[in-house]
């Protein structure tokens, strides 16, 4: 299946036989001190130095979201999107926990965004998918409900189809829905990566939907956790994710190994132009 | 399913539930001047270090090859195991393309051992399998037969299938069994290592078999050959791969990670220990 989104003038496509997506996750104020006081001092600058080093770093949707206590995210969001896609090209992930500044956000965007997000509680279905059916946006689905986040594959399976039934309803086609199937810390809950993974298989099988995740989440607690993500980025992209939230500049090597080894990178020139761009900025010995 | 092999006193299970197992390879001359030379001298100095260093970096059986030009490996095999089963207690896999060799090897073997191997050809069968059989060892089948290796998974599944009537028939169970898949530099065959992968999958759920490869073929001939490999290996570890043939040192980051996620590395103990052990040996700043 196909998702497209865009921007101003770039189209992205996702699909599992394409490139994996890689969604730009450093503009977001959560645990990052220097942003929250940037917005709420309504300065953008932190924001638009974000956008242009994610970029450069191979991101392919940006994340925007400026939710932070002290701010107005009716107000901010979309002055952040205007900034934002005066100076890249690629489309964005309108990223807010309130309806009216999804909305605020929409109204300015130009292409066709990613929204953050719907899921299986019927409450926020209502709010938020009429904005998605008339705006002609594709949508984040998170595989939760009033429940909390559920502790198995068949559960996330379940919940997947009831938040497709809900888009299909509301006239969203399931191609503009993109299912995350939440991951959380290894740590907390040692068989949870296998539910996981699990998930996105029968998802893609069953479903064909595309599917994200925060791919860094499974390794909070640990050390190395780069090492650990790694290993994890490659199952989650050959189980079926295929459009990864995360620090563009961490993950690149590992997505970029995964695809070459999937048959998605014709000639390597994806992986080898990656290497080439890491070994160029290693200092000279 | 589990296959056990052990050395003098220990004994190592491998199944798809369990840590991965690394076969070390680092006691093989291909491509090995000094230790080409060294067997040639009848100096088995050079196994006996490699040996010792496999072991402390994590392999849990030595691949055991001596054969190159100018070796009888009929005389050094046997001598070369009853040096390492002196010094390390872990089975070995007594690896060579010479019959004759491979029971001087069986003969002084001390405990159950691997041996590399079989494959679809009938009189490579022929030869071997009452070897296995007689000496109560376990065998490596190659997924391939006089037609080379296989180009799809489905060829792959259907020599395996081959491999097993045959060792059922020549008295060696199933579980006694271990596939190597075949997998090649992805630089020859970009479809290739998705076949891989599809086939174990398939030999997994269909016959439950375990599965070896060597990790580090994929990347023959491309840059930045660690990072590419990782990916790699997580997903081969993922689909049924449960021994891999490696170099220990190398591969363990990845191993572990792959194993933590898997949830067969309770208390992330071992993926701790692996970690405490790198920091270790870095240089202190």
């Amino acid at each position: 299946m196909e998702t497209k989104v865009s921007g101003p003038t770039k189209e992205v496509i996702i699909s599992y036989d394409r490139p994996t997506c890689i969604i730009g996750e450093r503009i977001n104020p959560t645990g990052k001190k220097k942003l929250q006081e940037a917005l709420k001092a309504g300065d953008l600058s932190v924001v638009k130095k974000e956008a242009l080093e994610q970029v450069a770093a191979g991101a392919t949707i940006l994340d925007c979201n400026v939710n932070t206590q002290g701010v107005d995210d009716v107000k901010m969001l979309p002055e952040a999107i205007k900034m934002i896609q005066d100076v890249v090209d690629i489309p964005l992930c309108i990223d807010s926990p309130n309806a009216a500044a999804l909305e605020a956000g929409l109204k300015v965007y130009k292409g066709k965004p990613l929204v953050n997000s719907i899921s299986g509680e019927k409450a926020k279905q209502e709010r938020i998918l009429p904005l998605i059916k008339h705006y002609g946006a594709a949508v984040v689905g998170l595989a939760q409900d009033d429940n909390g986040i559920p502790k198995t594959a068949e559960r996330r399976v379940e919940i997947t189809k009831r938040i497709v039934e809900a888009c299909e309803k509301a006239g969203v086609p399931r191609e503009d829905l993109i299912i995350d199937v939440m991951a959380y810390a290894i740590g907390a809950e040692p068989k949870a990566a296998k539910d996981v993974l699990n998930a996105l298989r029968q998802i893609r099988l069953e479903l064909g939907l595309n599917m994200t995740m925060g791919a860094s989440n499974i390794s909070f607690g640990m050390p190395d956790r780069m090492i650990l993500n790694n290993a994890w980025i490659a199952m989650v992209i050959e189980a079926g994710g295929t459009a990864l939230i995360a620090d563009a500049a961490k993950v690149m090597p590992a997505v970029l190994s995964a695809d070459l080894v999937l048959g998605r990178d014709r000639f390597a020139r994806k992986y080898l132009e990656g290497y080439r761009k890491r070994t160029a900025e290693l200092p000279k010995k």
